[in-house]
């Protein structure tokens, strides 16, 4: 996890995930079949809350989820297996009870493709609730401008 | 599949695509985990091909690819163990060497999710193909007016 | 769903599940990613609950589960993009708790891959459970011999 | 990667994938989906080419593959989302062209579950190849005794 500045993103520095393309990504074409791609941004998501925000999945899913309401990809260069992949995820200011999320995914220099999110909190029959306190701190303290 | 008109599609009848949500497609909160949906989707697709344009996903993959350039998903209301989604897939005028994608899924008369996708035409190193004329002669055909 | 005898299954007919090879299930080298079978199996499985015990596995999840204890399988011919298998489920007696499965998959008349597997009834903490009378029942009516 | 001794393996010290259960592993039941397992198996077989062996599958798949010939497992506790698992591969001694691998998986001090395996060197249409020599001396290498 390192820290930039993501254009456009809203806010903050970027948290980085790193995914090497395996074999299992890829199909017949030799290139990353893309529902695959979005595991990897559920991963990418998932390590983010843990190592970023320090409230992981698992402890979420024994009292809600955060399901994504919508996403949006849009795919620039083909993957292929073997392919270094670096996820750069930027958040926007969060909302009362969502969290806008962008991903733009490189291999070196060379942007691979770009993805949008909007993700949910909510408790365990799905009403969205407010973001917890803790949590909506640490989405503002990793940045000095809130736009 | 059934003929229907999909209101905003851009022009046709919509391509039908059964699919009951299987034990494999949920994840620990009992619901759909949405990247599943693309598996699903690119599914459809891929029956879209060989049982409307008669140009199956196993015969294009020996010359080239259909890759998917963009694709959107906004999720409406949750599916679950069991139930039975039909997929709308409705497409656009074609392009030269693009085609857009409208799907519409629901369960019963619930609206679950709604996606839009771009594909092209590619040969075996990724350059763009224009469609071949009988394809095009297919897409156009479902229809009486082409806008 | 046709009935035959199954060398070796221990016992009954064979419940048959069809399933095309697509896109999804094939890695780089253009063949079936041995793990996607594997999810054919559980589909296979869920189907046999579903239409052959009339015990679905979105009404058995509510109240426990079918895990599996053990699995094998012997790969003997690659699978292709497009190639139609047919998977021959067989059962042997049902034990108090647990029940003996064989997979026989063939494409035409070609054997591809065998398993086995034993699945356990169990309850929602995950212990196991005796089979429902009535399951148990439809587990033996289908067969006139018992070995 | 740590060296210890596997009892029963064969031969050689364990190289070791580490893999912390994630969502997408996790069915409705909260505990890994099997199939989920063989995906696991399949990255640290790749991991232990790549980091061990020094031939990934990225160079491999290049000019020939390494599948599955048969694979077991046997599933003794169960694994829930957040459970990070240890992948000790332990490998017998290779054959002319095939080479058995046994998997034993733990949380802790908890057995999971234990696999094994057989995989194949073969050519671009499936032919069994001899491993190459680099190959044999590195999979013997890595230990004293040849039982």
């Amino acid at each position: 996890m390192q820290a930039e500045r993501v254009p456009g993103a809203g806010q903050g520095r970027a948290f980085h995930f790193a995914q090497k393309v395996l074999f299992k990504h890829c199909d017949p074409a030799g290139i990353v079949f893309y529902p695959r791609y979005f595991e990897m941004i559920n991963d990418c998501v998932e390590a983010f809350f843990d190592e970023a925000l320090d409230w992981p999945f698992e402890t979420i899913h024994t009292t809600g989820a955060i399901p994504t309401a919508e996403i949006s990809a849009t795919f620039r260069r083909v993957s292929r297996h073997g392919d270094h992949l670096d996820f750069a995820l930027a958040h926007a200011v969060p909302g009362r009870t969502s969290l806008g999320l962008v991903f733009t995914v490189t291999c070196g220099d060379e942007l691979r493709f770009e993805a949008r999110s909007t993700i949910v909190n909510v408790d365990t029959v799905g009403k969205p609730l407010p973001w917890p306190d803790a949590l909506r701190a640490r989405l503002t303290s990793d940045t000095g401008d809130t736009r």
